[in-house]
């Protein structure tokens, strides 16, 4: 019998899985939790085979969610029995430096990824959670922790140190960790085998776009370089988030303004991108439409996060030394041939260059023919990768 | 007889000064007084023809340094009468989106000059000191204001305006305005002049790197983009600034190690950088030495100085859509082969390769023959850049 393997995403109010049949890497049912640990009732969608659902349940705990979910598997039948299920893969956004790779998590591991909250405090918490939760309902069966920041750990350390009293590294582990680890090794990885070469041999750049956004320079099919930073906050523009910006602008607010270090990062996180820039949404579609319709603003933001995703490509070819591959994936990356384009443009002198209709159709290969650098689109499978890594180690 | 134009560069404690001949362009008298408006005596130091001296004077305002300086001209007969003088042009830091272009000083300008103190609380003041000095002590001299930002007032949105909330822009002019446009225009001009070309067929990647350093894309011969920000704190890493880094490191550090606006911004600017990776020195000649002598956060800064310098060159060319000429100026850009190499390694895919024994000897074009890039190396010269603007308004 095939084997079982879950990849589970947990958010702060939110639980997603997917269940894989490995090897063959056939996804068996998927869904999500919303609206968990809140006053209201929480709101489960889910698909398998032709079935395709979406339902109001009680309130529930992110625990409560898991021990539904596994109910939900055996009554439907979509696994005979909870012993089928041979391994659950978790998304842990924060590895430090800890983690350069996916492991099972044990006593040890999973205090590590505790300790890890410190600099993950909105995201390692909920992680941890739904770690726990499993765990206790499937004692017998292993957990993997899949880390977003472990790809990054290759990095050489003039691309992760910032130029900062050196003191802030060693005592307090400030350094560039980069995020979206898992889906630039995996487009990275889609690559090479659509290309039929070694990911070792290329020198690509993965532009995983979507609300959060971040470039990587994958070198030797290692991450070489990453947008993302000591926290994701840093490198592009996204959809809520500023990316970089002078860091004497902090200050300023704070000192003109009277703003506290939590009202800045607020107003980074959560009021700037797309939606600052606009002031008419964070979502990429909505600033496209009101481009085409000539709002100065929306027009302004599409320039400036394009420029940006341009800008770093051109950054990443410099320090790589050169240019193979250009891989577009994510929500924007994946459904945008407008902005791949915008990002591509002035880029004739690296050899980078959109055949147009290839590129509105979203082909894999979006290049015009006899360009020395592949310009491909690829969507992202940050669950089917958890499930792989899961697989080999379970 | 020719017109005798000054030149003058007041900082917190200094006034520097070059007499120009104009339009002959020569230099007929420098100086430099340190230590004003302090406990000490003043030091004056100043040579013209074959005569160079050092010496220390009273305690002296910039004000006093002012009326001293223009009786020591008049005693060595470097000026017949103060009436030979025919134009002051001083260095302001700030000329904020009021001063596209240098100007003469009358009340207006002086009020708005006054009013961007806010933006640059630590250079604009003591720009005005040096300007009502001169105003008061030669009343019906011209007095010009050569502002360091105003070159780049020709950048586009997209690479002015910071994806934070658009407000900010508007209501608070925090924008990037970019600085050292002084030096990147005069070489940006001395590169196209050098090449019998007019500099606007060229794209132009100006690198001043001095103790503060900054890059500038130069496209149809006006700023496209530079790489300091709001402030002079932005971009690339420095002597003791940091440049960009994630911003959310400001907040962290605020919240964990329980730091102010005050203790941040000092951290950035004076404890970064060359110094704050190294722990060693703020001097790129020092780091040279020790990085040579293998000592590894020595070379760990150096690789990230250069790094940036390298990808921003990337990003610059990734946004003009190609590029012409990379000049490298100031005190590391004309005297540090070394450095010029390694920011310059990796670029051979741009067309970028430096000929070894031209580059130690600092010649004037120091590429390999037949490459498509032209690198320079070009002494800046921001006090004749000021006596030509001067000359051009009085």
């Amino acid at each position: 019998m095939p084997t079982k393997i879950m990849s589970i995403n947990a958010g702060s109010s939110s639980l997603k899985f997917q269940l894989f049949e490995m090897p063959t890497e056939k996804t068996v049912a998927k869904g999500l939790f919303e609206r968990l640990g809140s006053q209201d009732n929480a709101v489960f969608s889910y698909s398998f085979g032709t079935a395709k659902e979406k339902k109001e349940l009680n309130r529930f705990s992110h625990k409560e969610a898991v021990d539904f979910l596994l109910n939900f598997l055996i009554e439907k039948k979509i696994l005979s029995s909870l012993e089928e299920l041979k391994g659950v893969g978790h998304r842990v956004a924060h590895g430090g430096e800890a983690f350069p790779h996916s492991c099972v998590i044990g006593i040890q591991e999973e205090a590590v990824i505790d300790e890890l909250c410190q600099l993950a405090p909105l995201h390692n918490p909920v992680n941890l959670v739904g770690i726990r939760s499993f765990k206790e309902a499937l004692p017998g069966v292993k957990q993997v922790a899949v880390f977003d920041t472990a790809f990054h750990q290759t990095m050489p350390s003039k691309n992760y140190i910032y130029p900062i009293p050196y003191d802030y590294y060693t005592q307090d582990g400030i350094r560039k960790y980069g995020f979206h680890g898992t889906s630039h090794q995996y487009v990275g990885d889609e690559a090479a085998k659509a290309l039929g070469e070694q990911v070792e041999s290329l020198k690509i750049i993965s532009c995983h776009l979507g609300n959060g956004a971040s470039i990587c320079a994958i070198k030797n099919g290692k991450s070489f370089d990453t947008s993302m930073g000591f926290t994701p906050l840093a490198g592009l523009m996204m959809g809520t988030r500023c990316g970089d910006i002078d860091p004497s602008i902090l200050t300023y607010l704070q000192k003109n303004k009277k703003m506290t270090p939590e009202d800045v990062e607020a107003m980074m996180n959560q009021q700037s991108g797309f939606l600052g820039v606009s002031q008419l949404s964070n979502d990429s579609r909505d600033i496209l439409k009101a481009a085409s319709e000539d709002n100065p603003q929306a027009r302004l933001a599409l320039d400036i996060f394009t420029n940006r995703v341009k800008t770093t490509i051109g950054a990443y070819a410099a320090e790589m030394g050169g240019i193979d591959v250009v891989i577009f994936t994510a929500g924007i990356g994946e459904n945008s041939a407008e902005i791949r384009q915008l990002c591509c443009s002035d880029l004739a002198f690296l050899g980078i260059e959109l055949d147009e209709n290839r590129n509105q159709e979203g082909q894999s290969f979006i290049q015009k023919d006899g360009k020395s650098v592949y310009v491909m689109v690829i969507p992202t499978n940050e669950e089917l990768k958890i499930a792989q890594d899961t697989f080999e180690l379970v």
